[in-house]
């Protein structure tokens, strides 16, 4: 019975792990209870119930992960802005979990194509991506603590979108000091766009960013400008890295 | 010189092993690093700054121990209530990191005799009290990270105020509940009160509960009857404790 069990338990179905795979990519370790992340996308319309009846949609693991997503942007403003005030601080974190950025998270990582609903996604409104981002960070706290849920915020919003330089409108485009960068050291860039199209209908862009013909920087965003200066940025902290190593 | 170096390290000034005593007898659990809890008491009267002139009193700590209250009280929440929805567990959030809960806390610890500042104590607001105590929670993640941080919110919060059914309005006064179950059971009990003053001159009351004749329960509070109650709701719980138990 024991190994029965053993098998029966060790054997996902087709489905599961498909979405097994999808989810690990997106939050680069393993989730252990797919559970947690089945429920981060169910939306009430699905009508869906626990065993006592609770209804089970993404609704309260929205709450939780607003708040850890407020608590791990916190502290890591905290640590990296030592002269920051208590008024610099909240101002910074308002605009970095803002309703705004948290859709463009969600819409980025096309998280919209787990969803599981009644209603066509084409009638949900913007918000519903924030939604989903939020309620994913909540799952990921359920399903594997703090410590995790702060390496998926710093992977997934603190490095790629955290920008206290550009957040306090220091430096407004990562792709003019690339270009500047490139002519004063005689190196040759492109920027190779192409679309590259989410489940849900929504225009992608993917952009290859390559200096003296070689790769340096890939980005996926849902406008080209935004691709072209996510790459950039990628590729200038890069060089910076391999400047200051040298 | 290492050995040198090692006496000087373990010889903390009287001063400093005094305050080492009083934090952990709040914390529960052994402090590391000092400077966090001293910097959680700095008044900005007291002008001081780090090595680099960046000002250093508890205002950047207190949006920290903000944000840790939030999160740590969310993720309770959540756990505690499976069937409240989105907008009953922000609403009960709210009720326990309300300001004027938050200033009772920091008073019932008695924070203040350990401020800092060039102001006298009798000149600040009532905000004090929370604004301190909010900065200690954020001192606690700096020092010992989010785990310690979450098991002094339940032992200093949860377990002492937090209580579901008082804050749905379920559970008016577990005083009245006690004594009605000492009726029934036959029991004697007594209330004994003695006022307790802080080192800020704030009266302070004692209370020790005893059922027959046996010291079941301890409190401290600002006023008698928060005393009495709280009191009452240890002595409750350890004795339904003790009814399931049988």
């Amino acid at each position: 019975m024991r190994i029965i069990r053993k098998i029966f338990k060790n054997s996902r179905s087709e489905e599961d792990g498909i979405f097994f795979n999808e989810i690990q990519k997106i939050l680069g370790f393993a989730p252990q209870n797919l559970e947690c992340y089945r429920r981060a996308f169910t939306h009430r319309s699905s009508n869906k119930t626990d065993s006592k009846g609770n209804p089970l949609n993404y609704e309260r693991l929205e709450f939780l992960g607003d708040a850890m997503l407020s608590s791990v942007i916190a502290a890591h403003l905290f640590n990296e802005v030592p002269t920051g005030d208590e008024g610099y601080l909240t101002k910074m974190r308002s605009k970095i979990v803002s309703r705004e950025h948290l859709n463009e998270l969600g819409r980025d990582l096309d998280l919209i194509r787990f969803i599981d609903s009644k209603v066509p996604t084409q009638h949900f409104g913007e918000n519903i991506h924030g939604n989903i981002f939020e309620a994913l960070v909540g799952a990921i706290y359920l399903d594997r603590g703090y410590v995790y849920c702060e390496k998926f915020i710093r992977k997934r919003v603190i490095v790629p979108y955290v920008d206290i330089s550009r957040l306090e409108g220091k430096i407004t485009s990562y792709k003019s000091l690339l270009i500047e960068w490139c002519q004063k050291e005689k190196k040759v860039f492109n920027y190779d766009v192409f679309e590259d199209n989410g489940a849900d209908g929504q225009k992608h862009f993917g952009v290859k960013l390559s200096i003296d013909k070689k790769v340096v920087a890939k980005a996926r965003a849902t406008s080209k400008k935004k691709a072209e200066e996510i790459a950039s940025k990628r590729a200038y902290f890069a060089f910076q890295e391999r400047i200051d190593n040298k």
